[in-house]
């Protein structure tokens, strides 16, 4: 879709320098003692290898966590971060589903109660899933939610909410995913990442660096709507139009005003697929590898096909499965249809 | 479906009790070795915490493996059990896909040739990625097929084959598995096994067995076709009539005669589901655990959430994801019409 026209410059606020400050400065030690935190809430998920004949490439099924994606890592990781008397009054959180789903385990795991204020375009499954788990489940409008995501505040209450991005406790326990790589696929030449709020590419880009491996990361949109592309294209966060997806989780107005000063520093290159291509890689998931994916995973699958990867060792990060089965199935039928035509 | 009426004994034959012998006398350095023999060619696959309210489940989700199946483990066992000379012959085999899938990735890795004979209800995607891969396959009815599964010879040619389940280096690597579990759960319980041949839920046994854990190991089958429920209400094997299923791969005619005499040793139980179980539980995979499996590990699935199953720490082996895309949708559908009503 691209960006508006005249380009709208998304505020910097102040908390960006302080975390840019905070995160930056993780050590090895420090991802290291966020894997020791969540060990007992995660999985370390497998790398599959996709037998590719122009490449060497594998898959980081992060939808095989027990809430369906990696989100449950930095989730738990939040909240071994947080005192227990800061607990003890609950837990609020913005999200598209799959971060609300983590707080939703971990919360339920330390019994804490937790309340998730979510936009009504997120996939119903998720937030099914959420009232099942026994969280509060507030929906928004993309708009207003992206306004509580932005001003990290919540209506009248002012309620501090932990954002699903901007903390760094967050990306430290992304970044158990980089940790990973690094023992599993030491000599891995890319990491293909799905840009949401940013703070998966960050956590992983300096848990490889951390590691010393020199593996590149590549942030992977979708064309629908491109907000790193076009903020790496005039060098600052700028507002992009949102088109209609069935890919949620990924693609949102901005890159936040906080992540800028991070993701420009940590991220290789971008790569914007079409839907048509994640549609295909959807499919070709679920024959071949035998994995349910959502959008944002077939993305990153989708990137790492692309030409520029020839000859290359690729993981691509599969960041959810976390679809809803009408769905799914649609597209999986739309394959057969195509196949057959 | 039950047994026929007169029940028909099977006529053992002499392999068994050489093959008996062979495998009853494996040692843990043995599993060992074949764990080596594999490593470079298999993933080892992950245990997937369920969250069952109940029981403490865990899922062995060997649909990931790069075959589709846990049937590369014993593929690979297999050739590297073989001399240079007779490999450079090339291999046949008879299989309903998943082994014949497994001979083939193997061959390809080794340079080696595969022939496969498979029964002509066999799933069409495992045969198409069996040409794919570069195998020539020969298709029969399954009566025919069955012959050639019970008598280990094709045709004129009288070409010795790599028997999918009555070898030792078969069941040895199937047995790695069990070795795996040992390590990753050693205090489960009960390991719930799908019963095709017997091959895998000997190997897993003895494994666990050898790794001096008191794991249980439970087969399962499907109402459709109940050959090992049968032969141990009759102490003995015998040929049962084999109703339609789109569950492929489990349920045959008869236990083999080769494998009653291990059988009847190591398997603590049997469980028969009921289709419309192995349905549900297909269902609930897709959609909380993201993983697309064949009807052999959802009968797994559904067999692992019986009522004798509370309050135990349960394995189940999803032995394979290699299921007809159209198939799959179908069931999908049929579970949303369901939910619907």
């Amino acid at each position: 879709m691209g960006s508006l026209d005249p380009p709208v410059e998304v505020t910097r606020i102040e908390g960006g320098t302080v975390l840019a400050q905070q995160v930056l400065g993780t050590t090895l030690a420090d991802f290291r003692r966020a894997a020791d935190n969540i060990a007992h809430h995660t999985i370390v998920s497998p790398l599959l290898p996709w037998h590719g004949r122009d490449r060497e490439l594998r898959l980081k099924a992060e939808s095989l966590q027990p809430s369906g994606s990696f989100k449950i890592r930095c989730a738990t990781n939040v909240l071994a971060s947080m005192s227990a008397e800061r607990l003890s009054r609950g837990v609020v959180t913005a999200s598209a589903g799959n971060f609300g789903l983590g707080v939703a385990f971990a919360g339920r795991a330390r019994g804490v109660s937790v309340t998730v204020h979510a936009p009504d375009t997120a996939a119903r499954t998720k937030l099914q899933k959420l009232r099942a788990l026994g969280a509060t489940v507030v929906e928004h409008s993309f708009d207003e939610w992206w306004k509580i995501m932005s001003t990290r505040r919540v209506g009248a209450s002012d309620a501090p909410l932990i954002h699903p991005v901007c903390e760094a406790p967050v990306i430290v326990g992304n970044g158990t995913i980089g940790l990973e790589i690094a023992q599993q696929w030491p000599e891995a030449d890319v990491a293909i990442v799905p840009y949401g709020g940013g703070g998966l590419c960050v956590g992983i880009a300096l848990a490889l660096k951390a590691s010393g491996r020199a593996t590149r990361v590549v942030a992977c949109e979708v064309e629908s709507s491109t907000p790193l592309a076009s903020a790496r294209e005039r060098g600052k966060s700028i507002a992009v139009t949102r088109g209609p997806s069935w890919i949620d989780g990924i693609g949102s107005q901005s890159v936040l005003p906080d992540m800028w000063s991070l993701v420009s520093k940590v991220i290789d290159a971008v790569v914007v697929v079409k839907q048509s291509e994640a549609e295909d890689a959807l499919r070709s998931l679920a024959r071949d590898s035998h994995l349910v994916v959502e959008g944002a995973a077939a993305v990153a699958f989708a990137a790492a096909m692309r030409p520029q990867f020839r000859n290359s060792r690729v993981v691509a990060i599969l960041s959810g499965g976390n679809i809803d089965i009408p769905t799914f199935t649609r597209l999986l039928q739309d394959g057969a249809s195509t196949e057959g035509a």
